[in-house]
């Protein structure tokens, strides 16, 4: 077996555990009864450990070690090597010792954060958020080379991403939005929720949401919708990809956009290559280019005018209520925009200010800038700055998002820059298919899923994120798109 | 750590990878889209791998050395060591090479099972089947020590049992029924099956068959129950058990029996310490303990009157067309008996027929009394031979059960050997129940189920399956209960 083979064969043991965790983590959130937990937690863990013990197996080091030296590797095995030294470097940084008490942190951080947002009482989380903080600058400082220590945060999740290039496109999304908002809340307008709020069937909801997704391309034969309470995309894509809802009765946004969110990610999944699926080129790029998916579909195509000019009727014959409601009053109500609390509420543009004001927070407390007792003070004047409102205790404050307590830092950051990627791959889109707003319109989204597979899905991991969006759009990324895209609909609905 | 910590923290990671396959091979079946299989066939292959890793670590098999030798154990510990100790003999027995060879025969076979099933043509079976046969003897050669063949196969379904006890058992078992089935076939008598054949509501016949399951004691926070192709119990019990059913519109009875004889199962699983769980005395003792479970509430329980008197008003609110059949007239269609071809659609009478007709020909088989290429007509003299019919073609003969394709021998005479224990523990129930009848004709259940729990599932593998009989029925396991109640049931009904 050459060293290639060998490094091969031993990741894709690796691949095959995380496919059964992946199924099994779905399982759990879908599927098992509640008495289950016990014996999962200890299935899950045992599983987790043998990857990570064979991730960091002196062996593949070894044949890392080796395989990094040779400088005449074709590009995709030097992209495949690269690939397995990051993750075996990034796991042999810490020791276990380190990786125990996250674990024990991040279930201990779960449980106050619950009880303190339960109370509306950041001092209740304050002493074990601080622990966390202080482990995740020690990871960090384990793994962040000669970079910032944000940076090797942030790396987990969008690989190659730094505070050099996030810090001037987050201030500038910031400078873009704000006088947007400013307008938005000047105009006064009110905007007439009842095509989506007030009492909606939700076996009908469910019918029409699916009826979206496959029109999206979503493949029934390589794929589930389940329902579970948080809403999320999982498997093992590509020929197994497990997406959730949930519908609620007086508001079918949620519902309905959850799912072309999900189906989203969905498609991303699905347009992976099956061939890769156990090798260390196999999934996806990083979570923005993942969440460009979710929110190209759910924002770029589904709150669009062309998008309901197709979907009204059918919506009209899955709820009879709406019958006679115009285009325009749909269209409006899928955009309505206003400054609100909580993130996951937010609009297409206050969102991203949610983020940066987390993203800043985050950035602050691992570098040393902020202190944990000083967070909520700092998020409610950020709030104040940013969308002009307080939250009235913090449970709708520094309180209201699950990943701080479980040691998610730099994950927040892939939201928005996953909305600029968004946009600038819209942008490519509508220049690659002739009259792709037209074809929306008549209800064919085929050339628009085959054109981001062709152009994103189906290379998998043989591209960097960076490389991606100049090989697909010509550009690195900016906001330039995303600015083009954002005040022409705001100046629209709400000029 | 002691040795006996560190075996028991081995073998608590070993269950954890056997949970962690249990449920993924439930989701096989009963969740995955069809795309997923080629992913997860990788996945169980390499789980199964690093269970039988672990299982013959050569660290493991010394701690069981140097616990069996000594001798001052309490009882539970000794249980466990021995317990150990059995596993891991028989897995270090079987060389890779072999196991591989083993795994390549079970596909091949079922593949050419399928085919010549669908072609009605055994010759298409034989040699794979004889290759199977080959290597079954082969492992068993290697794992018999000085017992007989068969039994090291046998060993691997039913702990400790022999072709010594089982010949003399199933013999007599043939005996007593051959005569009963006689009278029941001279008898003419007709059965009216109305009250399950016709056309019925499947969702009616889904409530009223979970309604049955929870008052049976299955408890909905500790299971599911969904529907598969073939019905079956899994999952990590006591706390996570999961059956699926399949309904046909047009009979209820494999749908409402087979839940009740899966319930049977989940009672077992559900009984059972679950601070056991991922102990050596964990699970359950042997399959036929589990298919007496089964059994038990199936056709002691489910196919009596007492029972029928309770759940018919129920019934028939289930099933309106069924107003008005009486009592006598639901009890005798559930226990019509009658020759038939095919085992799974076999009543309780007959079906042990057909089970000591595969059980002989496959102790020849591999013992190397008779040839593969002399199975159908085998087959067909003691189809006619028992039960006087003879099979028009091999799919319904000789090629009707998977089981030999998946190299599955030693497997069939626990069903046999269960319907006997479900007679003997039944009658221990009846002594041990003031007025057991009357509280099942009052559709009360609990106290057999707490009966079961408390004389047999709670104890785990505390006690093989003898030590189980002797101490729960007071008799070593014969034919005597089972002879007094089929016997009875023939007169009553058939007389």
């Amino acid at each position: 077996m050459t060293n290639m083979n060998e490094l091969e064969h031993r990741y894709a043991e690796i691949q095959d555990l995380r496919h059964g965790l992946n199924i099994l983590g779905w399982d759990q959130q879908v599927m098992m009864p509640q008495g289950g937990a016990t014996a999962r937690a200890h299935t899950l863990a045992t599983l987790t450990g043998l990857a990570h013990q064979k991730i960091t197996d002196p062996q593949l080091r070894k044949l890392v070690r080796s395989l990094s030296r040779k400088k005449d590797l074709p590009r995709a095995r030097r992209r495949t090597v690269e690939l397995v030294k990051r993750e075996v470097d990034k796991a042999s940084a810490v020791p276990s010792s380190l990786a125990k008490d996250m674990a024990h942190a991040e279930s201990q951080g779960l449980e106050s954060w619950q009880a303190a947002r339960e109370a509306k009482d950041f001092k209740r989380f304050a002493s074990d958020l601080s622990r966390m903080v202080d482990l995740k600058r020690e990871v960090a400082r384990l793994t962040a080379g000669r970079g910032r220590l944000y940076d090797a945060l942030l790396d987990d999740f969008e690989p190659g991403a730094t505070v050099k290039q996030i810090d001037p496109l987050l201030g500038e999304l910031k400078a873009v939005t704000v006088p947007l908002l400013e307008s938005v809340v000047a105009s006064r307008k009110k905007v007439d929720l009842r095509p989506f709020v007030g009492r909606f069937d939700v076996s009908a909801q469910e019918s029409f949401a699916r009826a979206v997704a496959l029109s999206m391309g979503i493949d029934p034969d390589r794929s589930r919708m389940d329902r579970s309470t948080h809403p999320f995309c999982g498997g093992t894509g590509p020929n197994d990809v497990r997406m959730t809802a949930r519908y609620d009765q007086k508001d079918t946004r949620g519902g309905l956009f959850g799912v072309i969110h999900e189906a989203g990610h969905g498609l991303y999944e699905q347009g992976l290559d099956a061939r890769r699926l156990r090798t260390p080129l196999g999934g996806a790029i990083s979570m923005a280019i993942h969440e460009s998916q979710s929110r190209l579909w759910e924002n770029n195509v589904a709150r669009s005018r062309p998008f309901w000019k197709h979907w009204l009727p059918k919506l009209r014959r899955a709820h009879p209520q709406l019958k006679g409601v115009p285009l325009d009053a749909v269209w409006a109500a899928a955009n309505v925009m206003k400054p609100s609390m909580i993130r996951v509420e937010a609009d297409e543009l206050t969102y991203n200010l949610h983020i940066i004001l987390r993203y800043e927070i985050e950035r602050d407390l691992i570098e040393g800038q902020l202190e944990v007792k000083e967070l909520p003070d700092r998020w409610n004047a950020a709030m104040h700055d940013s969308l002009g409102i307080t939250p009235r205790h913090d449970s709708e404050g520094v309180l209201q998002d699950i990943h701080w307590s479980m040691g998610l830092f730099g994950y927040f950051p892939t939201y928005s820059i996953g909305n600029l990627y968004a946009a600038q791959f819209m942008e490519a889109a509508r220049k690659g298919i002739r009259g792709l707003d037209g074809k929306i319109a008549a209800g064919n989204m085929a050339p628009l899923r085959a054109w981001l597979q062709d152009k994103i899905h189906r290379h998998d991991q043989l591209y960097t994120a960076a490389q991606t969006v100049k090989r697909v759009t010509g550009k690195p990324l900016g906001i330039d798109a995303f600015r083009t895209y954002i005040t022409k609909k705001v100046r629209t609905l709400y000029g």
